[in-house]
């Protein structure tokens, strides 16, 4: 049976390519998306993906998708920092999370800096720009056929 | 004429039963919600429960309900500890208030220490599981008939 | 063409003059809405008003005006304290903000002097009851039309 | 046999019914205890009550109670905020515990928002005046004969 | 009779105009104190403005016209972060503050962030260059006259 | 009637005279209570004076002369700063209470500053030596008869 | 040779008696300057005293006084709570200082709890209204004849 | 003449042996209390050994063999790390201390990381079980003979 | 020309395969870096790979390398947490850095949170073991070749 | 034309060499102007120096001064720690200065730690004595004539 | 076969007897390590030596002995407050440690309080001079024999 | 004999000149040490100096020429805000020591406003570029010679 991903855009994602692009890049989210759905294609992974605002939306999302998906590729966006109903959530279904950001959170703002996610993924990935996705998807192929 | 509570489960509560189970027991939701009816029905008390992922329905159902409600019984899981809209709602509204959770924040991690609700409520049960929603059902009892 | 404002109310201000009158004062936000329409008609200028108790939807209003407007009036209320996700889709937008409080944040509970606008917003008005709001219209049209 | 509930009430409540009946009630603590007597009585529970001003007192009630206590009803009152030996005496008997407050106290001084018992205790009860105890004895009633 | 408001600046504000323009403006101060008074005489206010470099003059100015004034608009520039004395002097004569500040406070170093005024302030204004004071005046107008 | 004042010395003033004499002076506490005495009886004050090395037995004493004493002084030594079972016995029986220290407690280790009495103390007298206690003697006198 | 003291007032001191008379009490500064010349009269000690509003007078007057005075008694009001400079000016002279309080400073806002001066003060006397001052005058008079 | 040491265990520890064994071991306190003695025999060195759980009993302990002892073995238990007044009688009676624990401290809970004790004390020995006492007598007897 | 990537591991990394393996995996050093040496062979790349246990030499490595190096990836390991001179090499020789981590370094104790190296980093991979080295390279592959 | 350096004694310097001579050494203020004044003679550099007490004061002497400066040599001794309005002041002038302390300030109470001038200094020199004022001036020399 | 101790001494311990003796003693490290020497070699155990200035060094010289040492005494002297590599060589070799300090490094500046190391030895011992480390052989010696 | 100082410089000094300029400046180190042995020469001065990368290098230079310096100028760069181990090397050896940056710390990330070394240097000197070890030599020279 073919392995399942479950890709979670957190809020402001879906202006990418014109917010902040010092920040964020200049590609927009539907061709990060594009990209990220040809490698899955390649790799014999089904891949579903969302983009949201609502912090609650992302809490349900993870509630639907909790015995379909096999790993979770997620950027709480500025959820991030301050939802711990996601934290809650990703706890409930635990299935393995790796947690993605595209600007480098670091060497932002100090409320930045701390993630109410990273000590429950699996892994973190921050500052590679749209390739932050990409290396996600491709460690997660290794995890889940492992 | 009857007493009404109004019950209201945060995010994540919808899970119970399947998540976490060492901390949030392992029945269901459905089934506490069947209890406290009984619980209501046999002194003579109407509630309402509702269940929400959203920080903002919360908000909306505190408001809708804010003439019909003698008591809140709230159980506000991951926005206990960051939301200070639902404080503001509860505080507009100005209808006692009892805060419950099923597991004992206190042992668990240092950011589930702080409620954002227990100094506005008028009292605090936490640790108890599914009991802590009976036993405030027992105290609002006491409370709305004095 | 005629200069557009746009206004955010956040959470509970839809219950403003039955709500903790001694913070909020007994206008009703209907009636604050009128006086701002007049205030813009006099002038104008073509208002948008929105009140939402989701931070959700006030990101989502923010993205789907951020071509219309030329400037944004907001009152995030309990958001002002808490959300990085309304401060994300004020900086991708790039509209100029004035931040509008009704009662003094500064003189309440200490988990509200901090604003998470205030240092990307052009300016903050804080505790002048409805007048804050009249005060931000006459503020931004000045701006807008310089 | 019968199960057994060791009831231990901390410093100045002893005072109850004439100490700041704001935070605390008018009832004393005879007239609770009296209460608390009957409770058990009915439920085929053995109760024993105590009440001291010392710190190293309470550390010796549970020592001395330990094998014969099936749960301990505790009200550490001021040495909630400060008692590490409290703390290990409990550790040290490993009886479950259940922590009650009259008043509520994440609604005072922010010192008495800390307490070194509640982390070790199965659940906490607090801000319901003399019914905090009778809502402990309940719950403790379900938790011992199950 | 004619309504009477007390204006004081603060330290430093004497070198408006040439003092750091990119946070507060290039206009003199002489030239918005023309405008203020201009602004007061068409609402039949009579207006004095002090300006000092001396903390214990602005404590002595607020002395001298405490029967006097009406309102006090006030900008403490650099001891609005420090002064105890100041704010004991407003809490001494008890008259209306409005707190003014030409630049956001907000988006500058930190220990700008905090206001030793502000809670007892009716309400602040900070941002809109030399408009924050034309803004005080329009909402002390409104004060004074109701 | 003659007024009545309940003295109260805390853990380690027994040994005054022998214990540190840089901080506490070379004076015994029988020559100060000698001394405190003459000054009552010549002031006609009835003085009842106890020292005690248990913080529960300084509760017990204030509770037993609860409705004897029309002033409290006490120098709580060591509890000044850990026991919220003193103050708690303090504010239940609401007698005016004068806070008194030998050494000067602000010029000695950090963890001495802070003073769990202080705040709800009519004043604090703090650093004369055994003349500490003579002072608060004599305001204790003004206070309780007028 | 008579022994001299130099009292010295703080700033807002003078609208002593109008000031937030439930801190300060309804006694006028002059009222209170008159007792402690009648007290030093009758004592044979010589009294300078001053009020000032600058933190730089308090400085000069200390430096002046400083081969006159056998004592300082000071109640530096708000620079208690921020003034190095006071600080440094009685350390540079090594006068032995009492620093005396109307109020009780640690009943009041949190910035007040702390003093810049009570560590190098021989002692510090707060909360007995004008009578602190008098308290003051007795130990100073014991200490200079001592 | 023989030399004298007092060694003191504080609150608990008389349940040494069935106590949390991961952290206290198995042994009881009479069993480390006989090989004390043995050892102290072997030494031709006096030893008295007491165990209070009251805190102003360790107080008095000191306070009585202030004459008596030429050094001190204490293990103060949950006292470590909160009280001031044994901290005080150590200060008071001035003869060495060496401070003891059987667990090591710095292992477990952040509050038992800080000793009220440490810095006044001669040496600390933690970690060892009961063998820490040894070490401690050990290392004492070297002291008092040189 | 071919492009150059330098690889430094950190203190400890040499023990890999045998330390702590719930943390850093069961393969060794020697293996991670063969895979790597293949990695960037297949792309053409050219690798130089060190490890040191002292920061002084990653220091000195990265002055060595400063004008060969096209990329550093760096696991900086124990240093990562309180390494400034490694910061301050990697400043000096502004090339571009990808900061690795084996294991999750943000589920661990709070000291190894924060990182001296993150905020200057142009990306930061934690928590995939050696995954998190392949995809690093995978990364910098991209980043020199565009 | 010659070059022209301003420097500014802060509060308390016009004791130098009476006061705590073993932090500030024995010398007077007037012979280290003297000095100084030697000195810039030497160097065809024109010196105006000014001793203050008052922080505004400082500000104006700055105000005054500032089209005259070519380089400001500042010991702002007690307001280094506390001012921002001379920080301001400086800040309004942009003219280049040099901080200078006679004692180390890092070797004395923690709140002389910070400065609130060092930040927008050119550069800082702390501890050498009057030796401090005379680096400070060949330090100038050289920035003024480059 | 014979049990084998490697003790490591950290940096500036070399200059031990000339280095700061109130804090480390007279003796020199050569005669510490001859008694360390004799006391082995009278229990049958084999010990071996280093001192490094080095913090890398320390990491190595864990590495090279962790399948030959049984136990290891460390001093890490400087490194104790601030290595976390040196924490993570003890981690990976997975060898009892015994922590030794010469001085009580608790009675010192405040950053000597804090370890890297404590929570993960064995035990500590700090005080005791040279016979610290006596007494870690006397435990080790009884820890390796069991 | 002629007077001797030790120049230390610390980590990545030795890339100085081509290391953000912005900060440290375009002269190299060795131009700097040439220009400070010409200074020393004319002023029969005995100069050595050494760079280093590694904490444990400086500590034994320091140790080396512990008998052989007069004074020690450091540079101690990064280590500054970290090294204990240096702190230690400095006190041990007893020799005056002056702290010296190129840039001004405390205009850059703030953990580099801390030093380990200021508390015990004689004085510091900061954001001088080169000038400041030319100003330190000037200092130290005086301070030999008297």
């Amino acid at each position: 049976m073919r392995k399942k991903i479950l890709v979670i855009h957190g809020p402001n994602l879906n202006l990418l390519g014109e917010r902040e692009p010092e920040f964020y890049g200049k590609t927009s989210l539907e061709s990060i998306n594009k990209k990220m759905s040809d490698i899955a294609e390649k790799n014999n992974i089904v891949l579903e993906i969302y983009q949201t605002n609502y912090e609650g939306e992302i809490v349900e999302i993870i509630h639907k998708k909790r015995t379909w998906a096999d790993l979770i590729v997620i950027n709480p966006a500025a959820y991030t920092h301050t939802s711990i109903a996601v934290r809650d959530a990703l706890l409930a279904v635990k299935i393995p999370v790796i947690e993605v950001h595209l600007s480098n959170i670091y060497s932002r703002e100090s409320f930045r800096h701390k993630s109410m996610i990273s000590d429950i993924a699996l892994g973190v990935i921050s500052g590679f720009g749209e390739e932050s996705y990409f290396m996600a998807l491709d460690a997660a192929k290794k995890i889940i056929f492992t």
